[in-house]
């Protein structure tokens, strides 16, 4: 599925003769190299790029969203199942104080369920299995030493209060940024996290919430990414970024997380154009000409959607400011897959345990129960993080399997060995991703450049779920950025 | 000049309707939207492209190198003054074990010329100027305290110590690579240049270096940038990097660095072809369709010259290997600009000064004395780096000549305040170059994507200076990278 995708997103990228399509079932076909007229042309049809057509439409605007792909939803994408189930592939989960994608998905009609989560996790490390019990909205204990649980305690606590100290909005302007921007987060947690199996702990929380390796990230992006884990009423906190129950993970949406935005792109109708990947922004008097394979829309306004490296790719008329440019040269994507390995039964079940694995090793080092409500079947979801997911994004799917498998064996047992059905998403192999869940900040960005994030440059506004100020990385942040847009363009039609 | 050529690469932008133009008394006519086919097709016509072309050509191939500029020379450019003089807005000197960009200038009958460097040095501090004396092949001894050169001098012997340590054909092999890659060079700065003096040239020494702040570095790039600098005979030290007389500022070009790749480009003819800003390198069959504004080529091979984060925004279809692109994610280009001052006489050697100033305020913290052999005119450059140029990216061409004459009368009295003509080269600006001198390394970067650098994705082959093991980041690189390449390309064919 995965690659009968990607096939046609290259065949796209070969640009005029294609043509853009338009949604099947919901559009007017469009004729090829053809033009049209809005008030707004949106660039990327995600959640945010969707959420902000809504906004706008439903302020009097007229808008086209130019989709580079063959479908909606960017990195939320739901996998189907040969069982006639559904999995994802992208951004799945939701959880407390992310207020916006529920209400999103609240007025569509898209319900949510509880992550599974009954039941003990299990820590594999040191070549040993132990399963723990979780402990709700007080998060787990793992069973580590005593020495390296409390310094992992006492090095969250300390991050917490850190992550207090930067506003969400500008966290260039903390009073300690230079500090914080100056160094990797590894610096700060060698320093710090002075226990291996403390430092072990943070580790794996690191390259599960940004798919980055503790090196690449800037310590004060990782501050200002917890602070972001909230609302306007409740300030971010790590355990909120890693948490099942009470956490980010806490709940999913029954029919796939890509119904969102299938439900919000079918309200916009013909307004959302697929298969139509934007080259070029030029200004034209008061006009901006934005170009997609197939199709030219003439706006007073754009909002660019798309995450900031593969919006530097566009190329602008007149040139963007240099530090808009050099920012969309700062901000790399992490580098992230998805196993979903699909078994008759969930029957680690019964073995008392909740699916959810802690790994030192392997090429899966997290793991999550993605079977449906009813458990009509089991589905085990992995992820492929970071230094792993390097380390295989030239090798072939079967290789990929064949690691997976070996690992979710290892954590869950034989029968693990003999899914009925394997599913692969390897975001650094789209073209229209590179990579994922979001783009972030090595040292020294957020504080030479973190004011170009959302600051329009004319007519051209930004946004997408690096600009947002809360839930920035995740499916909440999204939204929240194109209700911020198209605040932010209305008033200026 | 500078605003000049930019507005004509703005126009080239606007893509199709303008139509490549090749190099006017060297080349042919070419339609507009023509087709071209060669042995290798080439992007971007600075030194590596060129290179690349001449021993592409005298290995028996052919080729056609497409240029995006309606120049050639990429980050080397020379700009005429009223005068009838030139000074250069790019890269300028030369200096010893920089064999292969000397051996090019040889060919091509370009002399060289000793730096201007009679007299005292600047240093200017703490709003204080104090002269002080340079002292050749084994540097300069600013007039600091003793417990801060002291200190200076042992971080420098133990840079170079590292360096040494540090392969420069591959950097991730060093036996401490991870260490050394995993922090930024600030926070080695900071626990080994503890007296504060010390920092400050050490800081001073990078910005002029890398034209980024130390906290924007991966120490392990910086000891590799340190290995390069030198040849397969003389290790590489920090001094080379940073002297003028023994160092990479020893000398000039006669008639301005420009003169190489202008002349190579003459023996090249209508091989070069400028205006055309390639837009998307596609396989078809055996061959690659290369699709420049008004120009494509046909070709078996493609080398790549461009700077690493504009190279990926080229279209590549099959898409890139995840490695490649996200290496092109996380190269990001300095930010650097150059302003020349012109006087009737170079009037601060009457004060005993050779022009040279290392400052810890103002927008120009590092300049040369940039006049003619003959001193028929004074010329004082100055470098914008890193912070200071960014803080002015916005700012008018008016504003950044205030602050930068401002900073001129500081150091050399109220005589700089009112030159004749002044000129302003800036990177961070230039839409086929959006920063400068070179794309460096973040942490965590070398060690997980450096082997990208180089290895050929199929028939496409990367040069530009960047990938060069010695003198990265110098025209010398440059060129050593375009023979490279041209050695790897010509077995191929």
């Amino acid at each position: 599925m995965a690659r009968e995708r990607q096939t046609l997103s290259r065949r796209s990228l070969l640009g005029g003769a294609a043509g853009a399509v338009t949604l099947t079932g919901l559009a007017a076909g469009t004729a090829s190299a053809a033009t049209r007229s809005a008030d707004v042309a949106i660039v990327g049809g995600g959640l945010a790029g969707l959420t902000a057509a809504r906004d706008l439409v439903a302020g009097g605007a007229s808008v086209v969203v130019l989709e580079a792909r063959d479908r909606v939803g960017g990195r939320v994408v739901n996998l189907k199942l040969a069982n006639g189930g559904v999995t994802e592939g992208g951004g799945e989960f939701i959880g407390p104080t992310q207020n916006r994608i529920k209400a999103l998905a609240d007025s569509l009609g898209v319900a949510t369920f509880t992550t599974y989560n009954t039941g003990n996790n299990l820590l594999y490390k040191d070549g040993k299995k132990t399963p723990y019990a979780t402990d709700g909205l007080l998060g787990s204990v793992p069973p580590i030493d005593v020495a390296g649980l409390a310094n992992a305690a006492a090095v969250q606590a300390e991050l917490d209060g850190m992550a207090k100290q930067v506003p969400v909005d500008a966290p260039w302007t903390a009073a300690k940024a230079e500090e914080w921007d100056r160094q990797t987060f590894e610096t700060w947690l060698r320093a710090n996290a002075v226990i291996p199996s403390a430092k072990f702990l943070l580790d794996v929380a690191c390259t599960s919430i940004f798919s980055a390796e503790p090196r690449e990230l800037s310590l004060l992006y990782v501050l200002f990414y917890i602070a972001a884990a909230g609302d306007e009423s409740h300030p971010g906190t790590l355990e909120r970024l890693t948490d099942t129950a009470g956490g980010a993970q806490e709940s999913r949406f029954v029919g796939g997380s890509q119904q969102v935005p299938i439900k919000l792109a079918a309200t916009l109708g013909d307004r959302v154009v697929l298969n139509a990947p934007v080259r070029s922004i030029a200004k034209s008097g008061s006009q901006y000409v934005v170009t997609a394979d197939g199709l030219t829309v003439n706006a007073r306004r754009v909002v660019v959607a798309v995450p900031p490296p593969l919006a530097a790719r566009i190329t602008y008329d007149p040139l963007l400011p240099a530090a808009r440019d050099q920012l969309g040269q700062r901000l790399p994507m992490g580098s992230i897959g998805k196993a979903i390995a699909i078994y008759d039964t969930p029957f680690w079940r019964a073995d008392g345990l909740n699916g959810q694995v802690v790994s030192d090793s392997g090429t899966v080092r997290s793991t999550f129960d993605n079977s449906p409500p009813d458990a009509s079947y089991g589905a085990l979801m992995g992820f492929i993080e970071a230094d792993q997911m390097r380390a295989l994004d030239g090798a072939s799917a079967d290789q990929v399997r064949a690691a997976v498998l070996k690992d979710y064996a290892t954590y869950f047992g034989d029968k693990a060995k003999s899914p009925t059905s394997f599913l692969l998403q390897r975001w650094d192999n789209e073209g229209f991703s590179r990579g994922g869940p979001v783009a972030y900040a090595p040292p020294g960005v957020l504080t030479q450049y973190g004011a170009a994030l959302r600051a329009p440059v004319e007519g051209i506004h930004w946004a997408g779920t690096e600009t947002s100020t809360y839930w920035t990385g995740y499916m909440d942040g999204a939204v929240r950025s194109g209700e911020r847009v198209a605040k932010e363009v209305l008033p200026t039609l």
